[in-house]
């Protein structure tokens, strides 16, 4: 074979050369951006139903909607529209099934109207199907019964409101339920004790994903005192 | 005279005696039912605008939401209609001018469209209206930067966040600003440093009203740790 370059030969090889170069280059960039855009912002759905206890959704929503160059929150229900509760905070959400792109992360709310929509199969359904494809499921309060509910826990570590408890732990006994935890963490799934524990979870989540001193920043900005212990509910109830 | 009371006459008297007696009592049990109705449902109005901090308003919707016998909540807005914010959380509001009897208790919410809100002469206006009209006003945050801008603050005590003291101290220099309490009380006037605030501010009005017991119990089934001190705010910016 003939080895010999010449001048047409050198140029045909360096325009391929560069083409290749710059075909990887593109699409290493494109990965890069992806991946930025992936570690900064990540979509939360907040799962909304009739009679959702205030403070389980607007805790979380308050320290992850802060933070808008990396969560980015939004609000669904079944039927989409005004959801409410006995407190009479009305929200506006989304409609579930008009949901595009299924979120990184889902946070399910507890509440009174838990006791009737364990028994909303479509719901549950619903929770099952995006918990499958998200990256993290958080529950605050009565919100682990929900997802008890859909089987996904079976066999892992989960806590709930210490008041509600023997009422939750009734919906799934295949789970490991704690008793003791302010929040519990098995793999992607996080659940909290009741109302203000979604916010000590909430904010032991940014410190897992972004660590212990970012998360105490976002403490201190919004002046909460956080729990920082997991394990340790000083409320269980009596 | 002559003073003999005959049948006819007895009868009459005494028939005036009962109508009397009957109207004197139906008044009074009707001001039994008032004082009940305004000793144990007292309205709140929640002041809303674009871009209001999300636990400044939900903290507190929880804390008197959840006493559905002794308190009701609303939220009102200038426009009416669906308020968000850069958190993006979508709440419906009524229309403040379609407002009936003013509310016992007006809450002002802080957060960052108070900058663009304190030059708002008709919401500024309606809240001087309202606060005049309630039996207290409660602000978070820099919430107390619209309230002060009313002028029903001079020469009254307040605080707010203590990250955003001096722009809030500069929209009124006739206010004893106080730098480091928690929450502040003149006369009816309940101001509080910035949003967790708001529920440690809340639950003091609480205890103020119903004894501290009360308010400690509301803070347990909440699960919130209260920081109980109004006079000194931890979280005071360096």
């Amino acid at each position: 074979m003939n080895f010999t370059l010449n001048s047409k030969r050198v140029f045909s090889l360096s325009l391929i050369l560069t083409l290749a170069i710059s075909t990887v280059r593109t699409a290493n960039a494109q990965k890069e951006v992806d991946a930025t855009k992936k570690d900064t912002i990540m979509e939360i759905a907040f799962i909304m139903f009739d009679d959702y206890e205030t403070l389980d959704v607007f805790g979380p929503a308050e320290i992850f909607g802060r933070l808008v160059d990396r969560y980015s929150i939004k609000f669904y229900s079944l039927e989409g529209g005004i959801i409410s509760n006995r407190h009479k905070v009305p929200i506006m959400t989304e409609k579930l099934d008009a949901m595009g792109v299924p979120p990184e992360i889902v946070v399910i709310p507890g509440g009174m109207g838990t006791r009737k929509e364990v028994d909303n199969l479509p719901l549950i359904e619903r929770i099952k199907e995006l918990s499958q494809a998200s990256d993290y499921v958080l529950t605050v309060c009565t919100g682990s019964a929900l997802l008890a509910k859909s089987g996904l826990l079976d066999g892992k570590k989960a806590t709930s409101n210490k008041r509600a408890f023997s009422w939750v732990a009734s919906q799934n006994t295949r789970v490991n339920w704690d008793k003791s935890a302010r929040w519990a963490i098995d793999g992607k799934y996080y659940t909290s004790s009741g109302v203000s524990a979604g916010m000590d979870m909430s904010l032991g989540f940014l410190a897992d994903r972004h660590g212990i001193d970012f998360a105490r920043k976002v403490a201190k900005e919004i002046e909460y005192h956080w729990i920082e212990n997991k394990d340790n509910d000083s409320f269980v109830a009596e």
